[in-house]
């Protein structure tokens, strides 16, 4: 009956998802605290994978398999702010053998259909084992990331 | 394009709020940790609140008003997981000259329609004007709650 | 080289332990967000545990043990704000055969030696299995514990 | 009587802060959320200014100025865990007109005296005013900053 969790949606290539900001979310100087926009910006990646058929947490589950970030550059060009509206726009720009590299930026929709960038993200992700060390991306896995960066050809 | 930020729908007097569940929601005993579960209450007041009319980003802004929680009371039932996707259940059981009473309870449907509740909570708001001291509720927020709590008489 | 990271100490039998309140503790309203006190109690639990000998990754690691908040009710008194230093005193009430309740207080020393009360917390904490199962308290885990609460009238 | 909140100590021109994991900063992988080396780093970060000096909630409510992340890149090297003790070394790299540069190094130390390299930052903070326009650092505040990255050679 109620509407469900956002899973966002593919336009072409990039995977849109939509972020509210919440009090907890933001900090005394009345915007989104810094460290915050990696939360949005890995609930969005794993919305992303869930839409591209990829459970994290069924990965981990039954073939111990984790992706962890290995490294993580971000922009922060405008401050969101408390009710902000936002989007989490997400495009896997490279497949390498056991790590993908993504470009995500998180917008701001305004009054009258202009948008604002308000952070840019280049994220680095690996797959690991339960040991920890670098897993080679399984077949199916690969094949369904590979999918999804082409969907903006394919659909 | 992409779908909304999720506001929640009443079913009845109770508010509705789709919950997941993500890494940065749980700790490393597997389970989301006990602190997060404010957090989604609170996402789901605002939206219930915000479902209700009143948007408390400008409550703040415009009359330097805030809903402040005065006591909160948790029980945690069944731990949650990671990729979980939960629903918070909130109804105004009470409303007062300058505070409020919910009661709110974190379910997680399942497959076959049964619904396990997670955690549940008693929350007091207060209303606060811009130096801390309790303020009475103004009279249109008053009506705007009034028929929150009994929409499901209404609808 | 540099001081470490606090484990508090006791007085008597309250464990009393010193938390900062940095950007990240804070919201929009200008205050600590209501959640993080139980992020603070938290921390505080932990370093009570380990000053009595209980390290609660090696209980994890090593006995399959864990820690799990059954339950909490905070009441909130006064907001504390940026760069506040709190402590959050901890005191053991009751051990029982599979969970133990602790009352803990979180206090704002201000100048001219007078303290304020910020919020109060009564937690109750069971000891659970790997399954998720209740577990009793072994018997050195419940030793150390009554060690604890009774550490006012050893010392 | 209880130990205070750390505030680090500088190491030469190095300002080194101690950080312990506590189940909030982990995640279901077991290891610390990437998300929660920047509340440490900016922990840090604050200590350091105190430490100099500059109390950054009194610079916010006396003069209107805050110190804003303008880009953060971390890179992520080997997972942190519950229960470790960390520390956040800081050090200032560059101070421009209106922002500051520093670099930030996640160690563990190792049981004999080894110590591992968790996770590196590089952050450029702009100061702000209360319009969140860019603001030149003042005299004192810029006299305080360079006396902080040149301690090194001063005692």
């Amino acid at each position: 009956m109620a509407n469900l969790a956002p899973s966002g949606a593919f336009n072409k290539d990039t995977h849109v998802f939509p972020v509210r900001v919440y009090y907890e979310d933001t900090d005394a100087a009345g915007i989104v605290y810094y460290a915050n926009y990696l939360r949005f910006a890995e609930r969005a990646r794993s919305e992303m994978l869930r839409a591209a058929g990829i459970e994290i947490g069924r990965l981990a589950a039954e073939r111990g398999l984790a992706f962890a970030v290995k490294s993580c550059a971000i922009d922060y060009l405008v401050p969101a702010r408390l009710d902000d509206a936002l989007e989490v726009h997400t495009k896997v720009v490279e497949i390498g053998h056991a790590s993908l590299r993504a470009e995500q930026t998180v917008k701001r929709p305004g009054p009258g259909g202009q948008i604002r960038d308000i952070a840019r993200l280049a994220v680095r992700v690996a797959l690991l084992d339960r040991a920890g060390r670098p897993a080679r991306l399984p077949n199916d896995i690969r094949t369904l990331l590979l999918n999804l960066s082409q969907s903006g050809s394919q659909s």
